[in-house]
C-alpha cells in the first residue's frame, strides 16, 4: 500500500502496472532471489545490480505477489540529529500513539546530515517497519521511493527544505509565530526590533522571517535590514549575532530570535554588554521547550506544539499504514505567543 | 544464552537442568504452542497460565529445542522517563554501537514509572531484540528474569535502586564527584558549603552526598546538617531549596547541587534574591549537560560521561549477546570536575 494513491503522486510517478518480483528478475537478467534480497533491503547484491534493480522499481512500480507480509510492529522515528530538547518532544509525542497500536519506536539519528547515510534506507527496508517518521530530515527523492515502492508509508515533521509534496507532513504555523513575537513587541512601543532568523534554506527560518516583516509593515514601522541577521539556530550564533547588534551605533531595543536556543544566545550577549533583560533589551523565542521556562529572567517565546506535531504524524503513519485514506496531506498546528519575563516596553524608544 | 554464566547467578538461581518447551508443557498440563506463545510475549493466553508457565521457567530455567532463533537485529532502549537532555545523551552514546554492529535502537519510555508497566515486558518478549539497555530504569525481578530466560541479554546504566549484582551494569564514580565537587568550593575557601542532594533511595544520591562528606571531614570542616536539603533531581526543588538555604541567618557561600537541573534552580533562588553568582555564591552542579556551559554564568560541574557510559553498556550487551564473556560485571567510569565562571572564592568567609 503507498503512502497515498499513486494516482495523487506528482512527478516522477511510476508508469504502467506494477511488476512482480518475477518480471523485474527478467527485465534485470538476475534470480527472483536477487530481487527479493534488494527489496528487502539486504546488501549482499553488488552494487551496480541494486541500482538497476532499484532503477526498475522506480520506472515500473513493484508489486508484491499474493498477500504481503506484514510490516513489523516498528515505528521508525529518523532525527536529522539529536541534540537539544527538542528531540525529547517529538518522541514524547510518539511515544503514547505507538504504545495506543502496539508499536516500538525505533529511533535513528543522521549525525547531523539532512539526508540519511548510504546504509540507512537498506536497514528500514530490512526491518518493514509499519511506517516511518522524518523528523527535520529529509530522505533523498531515491530513498522516499525506495520506502514508497515496498509500500512503507512516510510522513514529515517539520520538513526543512522543498516541501514536499509527494508525503504527507506536518508542520506549525511558523508565519503566524513570527507576526504573533513580532506584533507582541510593537504593542510594547518598540520600533527598533532586531531579528535572527534560522538557515535561509528552511522553510520555517523563512516563515517565521516572513511574520515579522508583516507585523512592522502592518503598523507602518519600515524593516531596517541592518537590524537582521541569520543565524543556525544554535546558541553560539545567537551569542555571535546579538553581539554585532548590540554594537551598532543605533542598537535594537528587542530581538526576535528564531528559536529559544538562538535567544539564550542573545542573553549571553545582553550579560556580557552589561544590559539587564527585559529592562535594557527585550527578547522573544521561538519553540518553548522545556527549559525556556527557566531562563533568567523565563523567556517569552512562541510556542510549537512539538508533542502534538509528533502525535499528529505518528497517527498519520499508522493512518496510512492501515489503508485508510487522510483527511489532508498537510497538517499544520497552530503556534501560539507565551509571554513570561523578557519582555517589556522599550527604556527609551528610538526612532518614533 | 544468559548474560552471565548460571552458575554466577546468585539468590533464586533456576534448579537442576534448563526444561524444554515440551517438558513446561507437560508440567503445566497446557499445549506446546500456548508454552510457545508465552515464551515469545504473546499476550493471548489466560493471565494464570501465563503466570504458571512464567513460574515454570523461573523455578526450572527454559532451554530452546534445536538451534535458537537468532535474534532481531534490534537493540532496546528503555528509560525511566524521556526528559531532560540526559535522554539524549545516552541515545547518542549508544548509536555509534548499533550503527558499527547493524542494530537498530528501539526506545521505550515508561511515563516515570521507575518500572515498565504490564505490558512492555511481552513487547520486547515479541520483538526478541538483541539485547535490552535499561537507563535509569530498573525492570522488575520477574521481568529481569524473563528475559534472561529468553536468553536475551539485559545491562544497566546508572541503576538508582539496590545494585542488582545479577545483571552488567554501568555507572559513574559518584563518590568521587562529590568529593571533586566539594574540594574545589573549599579549595577556593569556602566553609559553609550547602548540598542539594536527590531522592535518598538512589544509590548515586548517597554516594554523591558522602563524597561531600568526606571532603569536609578530610579538611575538618563540620558538616552542619542544617546545610543538608533533599532534593529530587528537578529544576523546582533546586530552586525552593535554595530558597530555604538562603533564608537562613546564617545563609551558604556555596552550593553544591547534586545535578544540572537542580544547579539553574540554585541561579533561579539567588537572582530572586539579589545574588550574584560567583560573587556573592558559588554553586558547583553535576553532569555537565549540554547547556551547563550556556548557564550565565557558565556552570561549574562534575562532568558524568554519559556518552561513553551508554556506549559501553551497548558495548556489554553487544558482547554478552555474542556469547563473549565479560572482562568486568560492573564499569564504573570516573567523573570529571569542569571550573567555568559560577564559582569564586567567598566574599566574607563566615566560620573561619
Amino acid at each position: 500500500m503507498a503512502p497515498i494513491d499513486a494516482s495523487a503522486s506528482q512527478g516522477d510517478a511510476p508508469q504502467g502496472e506494477p511488476l512482480t518480483i518475477a518480471q523485474i528478475a527478467e527485465l534485470a537478467g538476475v534470480s527472483t532471489a536477487t530481487v527479493s534480497k534488494v527489496v528487502n533491503g539486504r546488501v549482499d547484491v553488488a552494487l551496480e545490480t541494486r541500482g538497476l534493480i532499484e532503477e526498475l522499481i522506480r520506472r515500473h512500480g513493484y508489486r508484491r505477489q499474493k498477500r504481503p507480509s506484514k510490516p513489523t510492529a516498528l515505528l521508525e522515528v529518523v532525527f536529522h540529529e539529536l541534540r537539544g530538547l527538542y528531540g525529547i518532544e517529538i518522541l514524547n509525542g510518539v511515544h503514547p500513539v505507538a504504545r495506543q497500536h502496539g508499536l516500538g519506536v525505533v529511533v535513528s539519528e543522521l549525525e547531523g546530515r539532512h539526508t540519511p547515510g548510504r546504509g540507512w534506507v537498506e536497514e528500514v527496508l530490512a526491518r518493514r517497519p509499519t511506517g516511518v517518521l522524518s523528523v527535520f530530515a529529509g530522505p533523498t527523492v531515491d530513498q522516499s521511493e525506495q520506502l514508497d515502492s515496498r509500500g512503507i508509508p512516510l510522513v514529515f515533521v517539520d520538513p526543512t527544505g522543498e516541501p514536499s509534496h509527494r508525503f504527507p507532513s506536518v508542520g506549525a504555523s511558523n508565519w503566524n509565530g513570527g507576526l504573533a513575537a513580532t506584533r507582541h513587541l510593537l504593542e510594547l512601543g518598540h520600533r527598533r526590533i532586531a531579528v535572527i532568523t534560522g538557515p535561509e534554506h528552511m522553510i520555517a527560518s523563512r516563515a517565521r522571517l516572513d511574520g515579522y516583516r508583516a507585523a512592522m509593515d502592518l503598523v507602518g514601522v519600515p524593516v531596517d535590514p541592518g537590524l537582521m541577521r541569520v543565524g543556525d539556530f544554535e546558541i553560539a550564533s545567537g551569542r555571535e549575532l546579538a553581539r554585532e547588534l548590540l554594537r551598532l551605533s543605533e542598537p535594537p531595543t528587542a530581538v526576535f530570535a528564531c528559536n529559544d536556543g538562538m535567544a539564550l544566545g542573545v542573553y549571553q550577549a545582553a550579560t556580557e554588554a552589561g544590559l539587564r533583560i527585559p529592562d535594557d533589551l527585550s527578547v522573544v523565542g521561538f519553540d518553548d521547550l522545556p527549559l525556556a521556562e527557566w531562563h533568567i529572567p523565563p523567556l517569552t517565546t512562541v510556542r510549537q506544539p512539538l508533542h502534538e506535531m509528533a502525535a499528529a504524524a505518528a497517527n498519520m503513519v499508522v493512518a496510512v499504514a492501515e489503508g485508510k485514506a487522510l483527511h489532508r496531506h498537510r497538517v499544520e498546528l497552530s503556534t501560539e505567543l507565551i509571554e513570561r519575563a523578557s519582555t517589556a516596553p522599550p527604556r527609551r524608544t528610538a526612532f518614533r
